[in-house]
């Protein structure tokens, strides 16, 4: 089996479950989730319609939970090429007047957002660069921001940090590995995601809540650009969005 | 004839001719320039393959100039809806120490970008804002930004004002008309474009230009992002590019 | 007669009195406004309190008015330093729809920060450059920001791209004089600044207004940083202010 | 004793016993670092000089340690109110490639940088509430970014990472603090510190390197503004610098 591989970590319900069915179109994808009950939806949607997914359990924020599902991922595919890798976890998120705000919340958005992304990042990069030879597009390791990637607002501490940390680490990874032909991104999603959790909150306006498809289509066009033109950073967010 | 266009401003033999090429797979496209001369190629070459363009000879810096443009489209396209407008004008570039740059350096190169950009604006806007019943995509305004857009580099006093000026013009639109329906993008060309003006232009490692094709293809996934999903800025850079 | 001067452009009763008064502690001032009425004031009150000061009626945005103010300056202090310079005028405000804004009003934002700014600067620096030598500052040229030199807001398309286009200047002119010892700063006054006009805007909150003498105290610190230490921007918010 | 104190973490031979020293002339000051021998000098230094000071040893990164500093601190000053307070540990630098970086390279940049700032900002935040009332000037809690802090260069994912979170940290705690009177400021330190350490590095020119005084003078500056008039962020660089 020589297929394309795509691995998308972060996988509910949302914006993971959209760009994995998305970019099974293309690929054979592998889904990693804490929780296997966040993917096994997806993977068996994507079955159904013709496509090859596979769902493994991983924490990004432990290296030893990480190392195994890519040693997983070697093991299962070893003649594929990683065409693609997504980190999309939403861990970490906790909104907190400052004092309220425990060690333990700080140092759990620092891992789930920062020391998550470089784990993962640990483990892509090596097979985005072998892929390289072979790819119909650059090799692509997306990262998913969100408002609190640009702004520190107040009782948004704790996330902010984790997400400016994860676009530094972008930022970095972008400078460095672009020049050898992986493409690396960052997005901010800066809204809403309109998703079975957020079906309760309500907007003066129609379509207020950003699309996790249209997101995934988005992710896909960074994925298909040549090098000649990559972007590092795209912003999106529903057309009444206050910003 | 109720056909959809596209009217872009600032054509010449690179992103702007890649643009209407991309746009006319779609659309009716008018492209707009000083110099006919700039836009001949690209109408002619869009006839050829079969689809529609006409050139209208305009200089966004001058009002009457781009009002009569204007004029002239809504009396040759009555029954039309403008999909999209693209201000694209490589007008007031210079470089030089600043005590070299003439009033009037200054002063074109505020007028080509952002008095240019009004204008267009001016005019572009009671279109789109009409088009939005019929539209497939959200009507959609892009404007070329640059590198000088976010960082003003020593010698650059001057285009890096007109960038500037056009990229708050843009966020301000983007504000205002973004919950109206409209989808106001900015984008920030970072690096030398391939045309046959920067030929000569060598660099240590091949595809190091941009692709105004690419850069086309970027332009035609904003315009098809839903409104549940804008993006407002896009910055897109060679592989190897210093950032 | 030997003394120091510092040049202040936009003088009325709020910041660039203010400005003048803390400069007019070590230097001869000379203030710049359209209308005398806006500096006579300030002009008495340093004097009668044992300072230097004169008032020159100018429109920055008008090169041959700024030009004469200049040849004047140089004139009546022949032999004077200009140990500092600061760009201050409020000119091209205004808050309107886009689709309401007349051409007149976008081109009179542009004339008055960036057309205007730049007429200043090219009178200003090569009196900053002659003073080095026997400066006990770094000669030092300060343009004031505003929150509008940052965000493009809706309804301000007019004065947030003069206020944009006046930081790229500020920034290009920071990284070529920088060097050469010239000091070039950026202020974003951020907020409502407590000044006659502003009386009848209430706040919640006490002190919600920026205090103009506080302002000069920043403008004042930025001049006094040696060379090895330049601070290139700084924002200035009351305590209550959203950002 | 009702003196004032200023608590100042991150002392060693640069701008932390610049800090000190410069604090030192209005409050009793209190000086954190792993490595008492970072600090005894200094402390020495202000004694001799006749004012007060004392050092603690700690480390940012574990929260028991800071703890019992500030345990001590708040036995040691009963009746002292906290006029300021610094973060400024050099903790987490580190230039790799990426693959060459280890899991513990990356969590002690977040460690020193991200949880340190936290474990400090907890600790100090509530004794700068409660110093409002006899103030001078507002209490006032500043963190001493970096280059990194805004940009992830190429080889810098870690720092940056750490610097990048630190950011969102102040941005936060000055969004939620800064209108309950506590004044929270970042600055961006963009260059090379003039000390012991960095002799061997040479410039072209004179003045290169930052002055660790006089970045002091600008952290004072930030102190004495009323809260009309707070500075969020300042950027100190050499006027050589590339930026």
């Amino acid at each position: 089996m020589t297929s394309k591989i795509a691995i998308i970590a972060g996988v509910g319900p949302g914006t993971g479950a959209s760009i994995a069915r998305k970019f099974a179109k293309a690929y054979s994808v592998v889904v990693l989730a804490r929780n296997p009950d966040n993917y096994n939806g997806v993977v068996q949607a994507i079955k159904a319609s013709g496509g090859q997914a596979i769902g493994i359990q991983a924490d990004v924020s432990d290296s030893k939970s990480i190392n195994a599902a890519f040693d997983q991922i070697e093991a299962q595919y070893p003649s594929s090429n990683v065409a693609a890798a997504v980190f999309n976890p939403g861990g970490g998120f906790v909104r907190k007047p400052f004092l309220e705000l425990t060690e333990e919340d700080y140092a759990t958005a620092l891992a789930s957002q920062a020391q998550g992304a470089f784990n993962f990042a640990k483990r892509s990069l090596p097979l985005l660069l072998k892929a390289r030879e072979s790819a119909e597009y650059p090799p692509t390791l997306i990262f998913t921001g969100a408002t609190a990637s640009v702004k520190g607002s107040a009782n948004f501490a704790a996330f902010a940090s984790g997400k400016f940390a994860l676009r530094a680490l972008a930022q970095s990874l972008a400078r460095e590995f672009g020049p050898q032909g992986v493409h690396v991104s960052h997005t901010i999603i800066d809204g809403v995601i309109d998703i079975e959790r957020t079906k309760g909150f309500k907007f003066d306006h129609p379509d207020a809540k950003l699309s996790p498809d249209a997101i995934a289509d988005s992710y896909w066009h960074l994925h298909t650009q040549p090098r000649t033109t990559f972007a590092f950073e795209m912003d999106l967010r529903p057309y009444v969005e206050k910003w």
